[in-house]
């Protein structure tokens, strides 16, 4: 059975690719798009990422069934508040925030029990483009949704949620907020500004003496600024972790080669490459 | 004009797509490999990389036109030498080794002017993938080879190995030994440290956890440890002076972070992308 109304907060790469899945496969009668630039919304009823679209929030959400968040990471938890506040008190609320944590402490103590519900949730999809016109109907399929409920998310909200991502096409894992947010400084977060630093200490007049290698591994550093930075602020302690502990990694690489400990080096080499062969290619 | 004989020392990825790319483009009439292992060897005749092999250098290059060098770092200059010894004085000696300035060393004062000469290469193509199975007759096309002749090199020799390259499908860069070793610790040897310390630092109960970012940031570190080891022992203080340069880049990352330095972390990241938006996608 479609809900009546989507309403998609954001449409960008992730809100368009929402309203795509939704339209495709049948999850939702209508979809409203809500941003701040009209000729980026016009475009994505263009698409067919959303049937119509609103600059005003209120307005956007009065008969929304499920409303999904998509704007930066310093922005979902104001914006939560202004949906639960102008949305039916039957009305879900989720997210695809990249951290949890900073947005749940935002929201502690602020939503009223008989509103709508937020159920927090992550997509591990994305890329480096931007932009609804990079959307696709197939961005969640067969990718992980990390939802992050706490001992407060109503339990029936939570199921409802998840059917709503698994409905996108996604798998859906429930994690604390806490091991989300650990757990992805080291699998997303520092990959990311990994590839940045990779990517700035290269003088671009060498650039034409790259390969694959260094095109795959820095991809991710051509990222919006302004949507990192709002991720790396909002997971700052477990980013600092995971920082520390990659830094030492490269100090003990430093010791090894300078060493010339041939035995060490082939051993830190292989330790790296069983990993990325657990992972397959 | 083909060449009457190309032989392949190392029928590996690089050697089993010299000669899948010689045969297919008409460079050489017939091809010999080189190698240790004859089950190998046999597999390369029968995929066509090679038309006959020989478990002796002696004897394999005895007729050989052009010998391309496809053996890790650590053995090429070796390599080198055997051939030097055993083929006619025209034959042109070339090698596909990531990094130049060690192989140079090793050979200082050991060839003679009037036989065979060795024109350095280095083709930035490759694959966390081995073997001749991975082979692939268009490795090179339209990829760089960096040559690395030296003041010694015979000016003709060093042309003929170029349009041999070029024959592949590549497009060719002359640099200095120093200038490829100082560039590429940049743009090859470091990512692939890099990539190694990036998954070596991920718990493997996580890699579920992980999406596209970190599938491309450390795909190179499924790279064979051995023959990364001999690289990175060959290019050993450019590679500490990259080393170095990022670990500072990313030092700088941490006192950003832990500063709450908004304005800095949005630099910050904007220099990496800027560089990374210079290569194109």
């Amino acid at each position: 059975m479609p809900v009546a109304q989507l309403t998609i907060l954001g449409v960008g790469l992730l809100g368009g690719s929402v309203g795509l899945a939704a339209k495709a496969r049948g999850v939702a009668l209508r979809v409203r798009g809500v941003g701040r630039d009209e000729r980026n919304l016009a475009r994505a009823v263009s698409s067919g990422a959303i049937d119509s679209f609103s600059t005003d929030v209120t307005e956007a959400v009065a008969d929304a069934d499920i409303v999904v968040i998509c704007t930066p990471v310093d922005r979902i938890a104001d914006d939560v508040l202004a949906v639960a506040k102008a949305a039916p008190p039957h009305c879900l609320i989720t997210d695809v925030g990249s951290t949890k944590g900073n947005i749940l402490a935002a929201l502690a103590g602020k939503l009223s029990a008989t509103g709508p519900t937020f159920v927090p949730a992550h997509p591990l999809a994305g890329s480096e483009k931007r932009g609804s016109a990079n959307a696709s109907a197939d961005l969640f399929r067969d990718r992980l949704v990390i939802t992050t409920p706490t001992a407060d998310t109503d339990g029936e909200a939570t199921a409802a949620v998840e059917y709503f991502w698994r409905q996108l096409g996604a798998r859906v894992l429930r994690m604390t907020p806490e091991d989300h947010d650990h757990a992805l400084a080291f699998t997303s977060h520092l990959p990311h500004a990994v590839a940045s630093a990779l990517a700035a200490v290269t003088p671009t007049g060498w650039l034409n003496l790259t390969a694959g290698g260094f095109r795959d591994s820095t991809r991710i550093a051509a990222g919006d600024p302004d949507l990192w930075a709002a991720i790396f602020e909002a997971n700052g302690p477990a980013v600092l972790g995971a920082v520390d502990r990659f830094l030492l990694r490269i100090q003990d690489f430093r010791r090894i080669v300078a060493a010339g400990d041939h035995a060490g080096l082939i051993h830190w080499l292989a330790e790296g490459k069983r990993v990325r062969d657990a992972l397959g290619s």
